[in-house]
C-alpha cells in the first residue's frame, strides 16, 4: 500500500466519511514497523533538510489542520524533533488588532519560508475558513460590507488556492495535512487531558464549546479540502487516531516531498577547488 | 474633459504611444487653475484621509511607477504633502538578499496597509516585472529552474492580477499610477540634475545606462500595464511632461478614489451620546 491512498489532489466528490480515521483494513505500515519507520524516515528527512538548506532553490512549507486533540504538536515534536537550523515552527493563534486590520493572509506571508528553509505552520490560514467559518467571525470585521457577505468563505478558499498556486510557481512548495480524528478518539484525548495533572493546562473549557459544533467543524473542513485541494497541492487526510501510525505517516509523506524536490549541495567549481586545495596546503603547513 | 481618458480598464489594444505626455489638444485642467486645483484636491483628500482613519473599513494603496525623472518624488511631495497620521510612503530600492530569498510579492505584503491607512508605494512589486524583464534578472536567482523560465514574467503579470483582485476582495484598494514621460523630457530633467549642485545626489551613471534601455523598458511597461489592467484596478497613464498638470491630475485621481470609497466617522449610539453628556457633566462641574 502506498500513502496516496490519503492524497487529495481535487474537490471533485471529495467527503470527508471515505477516509478512514484509524490505519484501517490495509495499512500502508504494519503494526510491528511504524516506530521503525518514523525513526528511519526521520534521519532521512534530516540529511534532506540540510542539503535543501545548502542549496536554496526550493522551500517547503508543511501545514497542519485538524480538531483539538488531533495530535498536531506531537506529530511535529515526533516527525521534526528538535528543529535544527533552517526549520522554523509557527503557532497560528487568535489573530491580534493588528492582523485583523490587515488581510487575513498578511500574518502568514510575513512568515513564510526563504528558500531553503522549511516552515512548520501549526493550524494556519485555513483558520479564516475554518473557525471563521464555524463562528461567521467575518461578520464581525470592521470592513466594506461587500467584503463581508454570504460569500466571503467560498472568496476566501478561491484566494487561498490562487495564493498557494502563486507560492508554487514561485519554488514554495506546500505540504497540507489534515489530522483526521474521530469524534471519540477525541473524547478520549480530552478526558486524559483532564485525568492528567501534567496535561491540565492544555485543556480550556472553550474546547468543549468548540467540540459540540464538532459536525459544523467536519463540513468546514470538507468543503476548505474540496476547494483547495489541487495537483500541485494536493490535500493528505491523515488518519489521527493511532499516533504511531499518524507519524509514520505523517513523516513519510513529507520524505517523499522531500525526495521529489531532490535537493543538492552546490557544486563545486574548478577554481573552488583549486581554493580548497591551497587553503589546505597553508593550513597544514601552519601546524609545523 | 475628465482624468478618465486617462484611465486603462482593460489590456485589450493598450498602447503606450495613444497616450500624450503633454496636457495635449483638450486638458483636464486649464493652465490658470491648475495650481489652484491641486491646492484645493489637496485639502480634500487631507479631510477624506482623516475620516478613512477613523471609519478603518478601508485601506489605500497609491503606486507611483515611471522611468527615472518621471517625478514620483515630486507627485507625492506635492500631492501628499507632510504625512499626516495614517500615511506611510515605501520606497522601493533594489532587494536585498533576504527579500531575494523570498518570493517576490513578500516585501510588498510586509508592508501593505491596514484598513484606515494609505500606503503610496514610490516603485512597487511592479519592478519585478519592469527592470528585472529588461535586464533578465530573474534568471540570476537561485530557484528551481521551472520557476525562472522565459515565461516568467507572463506568470508573475498574472500572479501580480491575482494579488490585486485579492486585496480589492479584502477592502485594501489601489491606485495605480504611471508616469507618462517623453524620451526628450527626460534629457531635460537629467541636465537639470547635472548643472544644479543641489540636484547632484539624484543622478547616477546608471541612470544614463537606464535610459539607454528606454525602448525596452516602454515595451515592459506597456506588457505590464496591458496585463494588469482591470475594472477593479485600472492604471492611470498620467502625462508626466509637465508637472502642475501632472500633479493636478494625480490629485484628481486620489480625491476621487476617495470619494468613491466615501469614509465615514463612526456614527455614535444612544449610548455613547448619554456618556458623552456625563462626562460633560462631570467636566464642567470640576471646574467649580
Amino acid at each position: 500500500m502506498s500513502i496516496n491512498k490519503y492524497k487529495v489532489t481535487s474537490g471533485k466528490n471529495f467527503k470527508l466519511e471515505n477516509y478512514e480515521t484509524v490505519p484501517g483494513g490495509s495499512p500502508v505500515f504494519d503494526k510491528t514497523n511504524r516506530a521503525e519507520v518514523l525513526i528511519r524516515n526521520r534521519d532521512e528527512i534530516r540529511a534532506l533538510q540540510s542539503r535543501l538548506y545548502a542549496d536554496g532553490k526550493a522551500a517547503l512549507l508543511v501545514l497542519f489542520q485538524g480538531m483539538d486533540g488531533g495530535g498536531k504538536d506531537s506529530a511535529i515534536r515526533n516527525v521534526i524533533g528538535v528543529m535544527p537550523q533552517g526549520v522554523m515552527v509557527h503557532s497560528f493563534k487568535q489573530p491580534s488588532t493588528e492582523e485583523l486590520a490587515h488581510d487575513y493572509l498578511w500574518r502568514a506571508v510575513k512568515v513564510l519560508p526563504e528558500r531553503g528553509m522549511i516552515a512548520i505552520f501549526n493550524r494556519s490560514y485555513y483558520e479564516d475558513v475554518l473557525v471563521v467559518k464555524v463562528h461567521e467571525l467575518y461578520k464581525n470585521l470592521n470592513i466594506l460590507e461587500r467584503c463581508k457577505d454570504e460569500k466571503t468563505i467560498e472568496r476566501r478558499c478561491n484566494q487561498i488556492k490562487n495564493f498557494e498556486n502563486y507560492l508554487w510557481e514561485n519554488g514554495i512548495l506546500t505540504v497540507k495535512i489534515f489530522m483526521h480524528l474521530s469524534l471519540d478518539e477525541q473524547r478520549k484525548r480530552f478526558l486524559k487531558r483532564i485525568e492528567r495533572e501534567d496535561k491540565n493546562w492544555k485543556f480550556s473549557g472553550t474546547d468543549m464549546k468548540e467540540r459540540g459544533h464538532w459536525p459544523k467543524y467536519q463540513a468546514a473542513f470538507e468543503y476548505a479540502i474540496a476547494s483547495t485541494s489541487t495537483e500541485k497541492n494536493p490535500w493528505w487526510i491523515v488518519p489521527a487516531d493511532r499516533k504511531p501510525y499518524t507519524h509514520a505517516v505523517v513523516s513519510q509523506i513529507i520524505l517523499e516531498k522531500l525526495k521529489e524536490i531532490d535537493p543538492h549541495y552546490p557544486s563545486v567549481s574548478e577554481q573552488q577547488l583549486k581554493v580548497l586545495a591551497d587553503s589546505k596546503d597553508i593550513l597544514l603547513k601552519q601546524a609545523e
